[in-house]
């Protein structure tokens, strides 16, 4: 048998124990009694340790290695995949030992410690953890750097998001942050309140959803679980999973959830099926892509004037609602309210990315020793200050609302924003190849819109880079032209 | 660190890793859409490679080995447990190589085989399959034999039922099968069909089941879902699950097959939670004590004259029924309905043991070689027309009924009758032991029978013998006394 055969074997034996992996995590986030927690835990624990004994065994290393000599025997999905096998190899590589087990804990104190924090309101107690946990995520990255000859933020990137640089990433925030500022100001100056919605029955919300993600292309029996946290399960191939969170006083943010988490659940179910599928070349093409095909189901499709035109009669029908709250008027106005606000995850499209280029901006200045953890409260507030126009009242409404950095998750904030270039990107193509996409959605029809994603993204998996996959669907490298021309359409002329 | 240290480290592992498969497997039959099930088969067969090759490790069987020679350094319950590991390894091992590979893929193949004979009524399709399947089986107990000292169906019942043997099942059905054909015949010549239940809402079933099953002692947490066959999730500590079918038309099965898994999840949650939840020592001990737990739970407890005191007006409350069909007397007279029937899982609590026996002896017959496979169905009808005076109008409702012989379950049948033997002597020793036991049922309270329970059967786990467990239970050695007993006071006065 062939080295390159030898391997895939191993990494298919790695990504469906991974796949179970995902798998306990669903149930953990669904079904999973709490007094269980501690017992999973451990079931877990054993379960990533196969994993990782198995992706850092040495004679896996030595096949890749030999793979690569194989060069002229292998096909371009082969080569494609020895090329993401290496990849993921050097990250298996990369934390290991000690340095594995110290930063395991650090980050699981840091979890803890951050839980605290934030209802204290007190980032003395979490600092300590912070230290250690970015201390011991700068020696990881700096060992990973050294490997890829990449720049130290390049290898984190390397890791979430493959393909993403520093270089770009300055470029296309530097381009957003020129931007978004005064356009915010501009548009939220001459917007008012709309009138609050009511409450709807989650009952009569989860038989609505589950119509609309069918139409995206969500299988009948797919399964759309309620979660405290919004999320789509991944590669766990032909078994695609969602999750909303059902709130009978936020009907848009349940519905808006479920379309998102459908458009990351449509890649996932779109990749692969064939000898790919539990192959490093079968998985999703980074971070950021994952994020372009949920905004482009939500924000760029469900939220575009066509299919909100389709949705709200259907929905005033579904829910048995009237009056002033469930005017065409009045719901266009709430999916059309822009106004900055301290919390990220609950923000506006547009003021959306800002929040993503403060931590960006504080991410750099850590990780280039021009900003202590100490000092990160005080940074935080008057980056959000120069970027919204507005400062936090408190701590947990500003650099302890999020969880990313107590579990070392540095260099991941980018995908998010890169996610919506994309996002934006791919439907200015789509609809400039498709001259139905529009009328389709008009009608509450996806298909053209998801037959392009189809053919454009979701069947590539991680055969191209990321770089090749937009160029090669788009016709032109990843700018903020298409970001900033939606913007200007959606919030400049319709709410004028 | 000592031998028996490392041991335990691997068992604890693998015990981890088993609980994973149990989860995927309680996935498989409740969440998962059907349409996954192909990725899911992959994603268990790599969970269950990597069981099957740490569990027969080199390494593990050393280890075990010189753990036994620590004997002196170790307590009682570490004794205990290096006992069980070796009996473990002993079955780990019996099923290596060719063998395992030829063995799973028959399995496979006679289960496919088995689905279109029995729907097709049809056992010359399925012939060859059994062959080979009972063939093989018969092989690895041969090996097993060898290697434990034991004949070659005590071999099996070592597998599922440690402590259970030949000797001892033929000496206790014998007396069964003396006693039960006359008496069943008596009593259902004396009885009268009762009135149909009407049908009840499920979503009203599954609210009064869950108050019934916290007092029973079920987490207010717990899970109780939905399967086509109703079964209890066993292996992962702390997180206890049972299901149900449930079933508009038939609100009697879906109740009480609700309490029976109840039963089986009480003795899991039970199960010792500090070092040795993980161990072979801190598993259940066998079958038949698991399914006696079941057993005596819905059958001792929950069908006793005095709950069902307690539960007759607060069903009718709960579901709001009335009339002829929902009078204390007609309930009392489905509960104490006894009737010769074709479908084991169908049958009652007394006509029961009787297809269980005639399954032990036609897999005697067989493995003694005084059954050729082509004579199943005959010898099955006249075994049936011997025991319980009917004749199967079909296959399907005679030889072709069970899943188990397709699966090469063989030496399994016993322990459902076991079991049934260990509920009522368990039962008749804790109502001696504490004279508050039935009052208490009778006011819907299950604390007395499960501390019992509790005392002396699960927090022993694995700790004894079985037969050591019955015996400091109850004060004798497992027998038909109280069982006939229990038969002869329910169903000899009660419905005179």
């Amino acid at each position: 048998m062939k080295a390159y055969e030898q391997a895939a074997a191993k990494f298919a034996e790695i990504q469906k124990l991974q796949a179970v992996s995902t798998q306990l995590f669903w149930d953990s986030k669904t079904m999973m009694p709490v007094s269980a927690s501690s017992g999973r835990g451990e079931q877990m624990g054993a379960l990533t340790q196969v994993v990782h004994e198995k992706s850092t065994d040495k004679e896996l290393t030595d096949l890749i290695n030999d793979a690569e000599q194989e060069h002229n025997e292998l096909d371009d999905w082969q080569r494609a995949n020895v090329r993401e096998m290496k990849r993921l190899n050097v990250h298996a590589h990369a934390v290991a030992g000690d340095t594995a087990v110290a930063f395991a804990k650090a980050r699981n104190d840091a979890g803890v410690a951050w839980v605290n924090a934030k209802a204290n309101n007190d980032f003395n107690s979490f600092q300590p953890h912070l230290e250690k946990v970015f201390g011991l995520q700068i020696e990881i990255a700096q060992a990973k750097a050294e490997t890829l000859g990449l720049g130290v933020y390049d290898a984190l990137l390397d890791e979430h998001d493959p393909g993403s640089s520093t270089a770009e990433i300055d470029r296309l925030f530097g381009e957003l942050e020129a931007f978004l500022p005064d356009f915010v100001r501009e548009v939220s100056q001459r917007q008012t309140e709309p009138v609050p919605l009511s409450t709807v029955d989650t009952g009569l919300q989860d038989s609505f959803i589950r119509t609309v993600i069918q139409r995206i292309g969500w299988p009948e029996d797919g399964r759309l679980d309620h979660t405290e946290h919004p999320f789509a399960m991944a590669g766990s191939p032909g078994d695609p999973r969602i999750t909303t969170h059902y709130d009978a006083d936020n009907v848009m943010f349940t519905m808006m959830a479920a379309f998102h988490e459908c458009g990351h659940g449509m890649y996932e179910l779109n990749l692969p099926k064939n000898d790919y599928a539990y192959q490093p070349v079968g998985l999703y093409r980074g971070g950021s892509t994952h994020e372009s095909q949920s905004l482009g189901v939500e924000m760029m499709a469900c939220r575009s004037e066509e299919f909100l035109g389709w949705l709200f009669p259907r929905l005033r029908d579904a829910f048995s609602v009237s009056g002033d709250a469930w005017t065409d008027e009045n719901l266009m106005a709430h999916y059309r309210r822009l106004q900055p606000s301290f919390i990220r995850i609950k923000a506006d499209e547009v003021t959306y990315p800002l929040h993503v280029i403060l931590r960006y901006n504080l991410e750099q200045r850590i990780l280039n020793g021009d900003l202590a953890i100490a000092d990160i409260p005080d940074a935080w507030d008057n980056e959000i200050e120069r970027l919204l126009g507005i400062r936090p009242p408190s701590l947990s409404e500003g650099c302890l609302q999020d969880v990313h950095w107590s579990m070392g998750l540095i260099g991941y904030f980018p995908t998010y924003l890169l996610g919506a270039l994309k996002a934006a990107q791919f439907f200015d193509a789509a609809k400039r190849s498709k001259d139905e996409l529009l009328p389709a959605l008009a009608e509450g029809e996806f298909a053209p819109w998801m037959d392009w994603l189809k053919d454009n993204v979701h069947q590539h998996a991680s055969f191209y880079s990321a770089g090749e996959l937009v160029e090669r669907a788009t016709g032109s490298q990843l700018a903020t032209t298409a970001l900033i021309a939606h913007f200007e359409e959606r919030y400049g002329e319709a709410i004028l």
